[in-house]
């Protein structure tokens, strides 16, 4: 590992996960950490509580279909959902650059506001912090929050199983393409908006068709392929997706052929993979494609024993590719 | 209040404390937030837990008597601590400036991951961001916890009741002279030191010698002048604070004269104020001397009903002086 600290420690694909794994890591260790899940759960009391935060830096920080505001509560209701916990309450941290709109911070937080009030979660408690001109850019937030786990509800990137149903709650990539669209200014037909959405209703629907619902994550930074690999490995499983099923918007795919992006890699903010025991796998998919968020659910893979720790992917045109993590970085300050 | 985001939003101050007031609070609207403590107090199945964040743009990230990774898991260790909170779990965030040093990032999360053992809490959860060069200064830390309210505690900022003993820890300016003394490369005779320390040992056993303790803060941004100011406006009460009791080290007293600072403005990071019933005075003031961080604990003033909201200050020589909070920018990035 080079001496300092390069955008792919960021990326959300290996060179990230080297870095947590091992330097964070190493002096952070303790069970819970260890676990590397989109929340920690902690036992309180009788009961399990879920712990999470995220930092976000995105540029630009008003994108289509969201901003900066929403897409860090809703990132942070989406993490704590990801282990099965209903979300309890959220806090707000700013670190704002000294000449920073006040109408910007506004509109910032009326969004935020707007976005726990879909989720139904309150924002309790925050922190503002001023630094002064050239000492960050603009504005960077910081959510975490505390949600409640359900007796009876074990959700971890660790329990996938061969057998298991891997279900996908939409299309992917539209997040990434609608930041690099308005960073880039590069107009399509049609715009691309992000999918930022608060997944936590999705979820407790999901739980009331299964509470067998072995490990579910968000594909954000890194996208599909990053996050199903991480499963893989933390499973030990071998993960096949299948190309045809996987839903992608057309304008999406069109966007990703211009740009070079390949679209598993790119960044999602409001859809989320499930790994679902068979038996239970038509029940979850009715219940999310009935529900806001997951109308275009659709069962894109499978769990297997073969190939522990490796996802491969059977294209449309017949042939199989291995998808491995994100190495490098794709998108710099996508989230 | 002008349409741009000055320094003096982030001071911990007046400024501070509209944003947070006529903006911020107008969004975020609701019964928890609007306390305004150092945590947010939460009812989770049969009991309470509480909620913290905080954001550290410390400058410099190095400094005498820690870093910006003691400081960060001290001060939310200690905002969980001062509604009478056990801390459980805390999260650590990072926003890392493109070529940071690695070395650096070793030296800050070893000092993190110290203080989280001492303070005998984990860190289990985090979040690692990365920005190009020139989008941030080098490194930002987020922490945010979680912790258990025991039953029975009752610890509010809006608590404090006439009558009511003011029981400072110890020192006051230490953390603010030290950061200024490094950052201005000022040298005195003997080095300035910060006191940041984690405080919820000493809490505890406040709390063992008496479950009444009506209110804690520790005063950081704005210092012990702003934090009295804030909860004898929470609380409608007077608070007459007496000059000759308030403990001040000879050098941070001298610092303070060279640098034309007013040493109940200056930040803390190792200290609280608690406000305790007369009648349990006596045996809390005789525990927290007894404990580390709390050695040179002093009865500082008390609670009076009258000139509710108003913190004056008896002289040493016999005077009288209102201390108002803090208008404006004392020491940016203090914390």
């Amino acid at each position: 590992m080079s001496d300092l600290i390069s955008l792919a420690h960021g990326s959300g694909g290996e060179a990230s996960k080297r870095l947590v794994a091992e330097i964070v890591e190493k002096y952070f260790r303790n069970d819970v950490i260890s676990r590397l899940d989109d929340s920690a759960v902690l036992k309180i009391g009788g009961g399990r509580i879920a712990l999470t935060t995220d930092s976000y830096v995105v540029d630009p920080i008003f994108f289509p279909g969201g901003d900066i505001g929403s897409l860090a509560v809703n990132g942070t209701v989406n993490d704590l959902s990801m282990v099965g916990a209903r979300p309890v309450g959220l806090t707000f941290g700013l670190i704002i650059e000294e000449g920073f709109a006040l109408d910007d911070l506004k509109r910032v937080l009326a969004s935020a506001a707007a976005a726990a009030r879909e989720a139904g979660v309150e924002i309790v408690g925050g922190d503002t912090k001023v630094v002064e001109r050239g000492a960050a850019d603009g504005l960077f937030v910081n959510t975490s929050g505390v949600g409640v786990v359900p007796d009876g509800v074990n959700v971890s990137s660790a329990n996938a199983r061969p057998g298991d149903a891997v279900i996908l709650s939409g299309t992917i990539g539209d997040h990434g393409v609608a930041i690099l669209s308005k960073r880039e200014g590069i107009a399509f037909e049609t715009e691309v908006v992000s999918d930022s959405a608060p997944l936590n209703r999705l979820v407790a629907v999901m739980l009331e068709a299964s509470a067998s619902i072995h490990a579910m994550r968000d594909p954000t930074r890194g996208g599909l392929a990053t996050t199903l690999n991480e499963i893989a490995q933390k499973s030990s499983v071998g993960i096949v997706l299948d190309e045809a099923s996987v839903p992608v918007r057309p304008d999406v795919c069109e966007a990703c052929d211009l740009l070079g992006l390949d679209v598993y890699y790119v960044a999602n903010e409001g859809k989320l993979v499930a790994f679902v025991p068979e038996r239970d796998a038509g029940s979850v998919l009715a219940a999310m494609r009935a529900s806001r968020y997951g109308e275009a659910s659709a069962v894109v893979g499978r769990v297997v024993a073969e190939n522990p720790g490796m996802v491969t992917l059977d294209t449309a045109v017949g042939g199989h590719r291995v998808l491995t993590p994100l190495w490098g970085e794709l998108l710099p300050r996508i989230c």
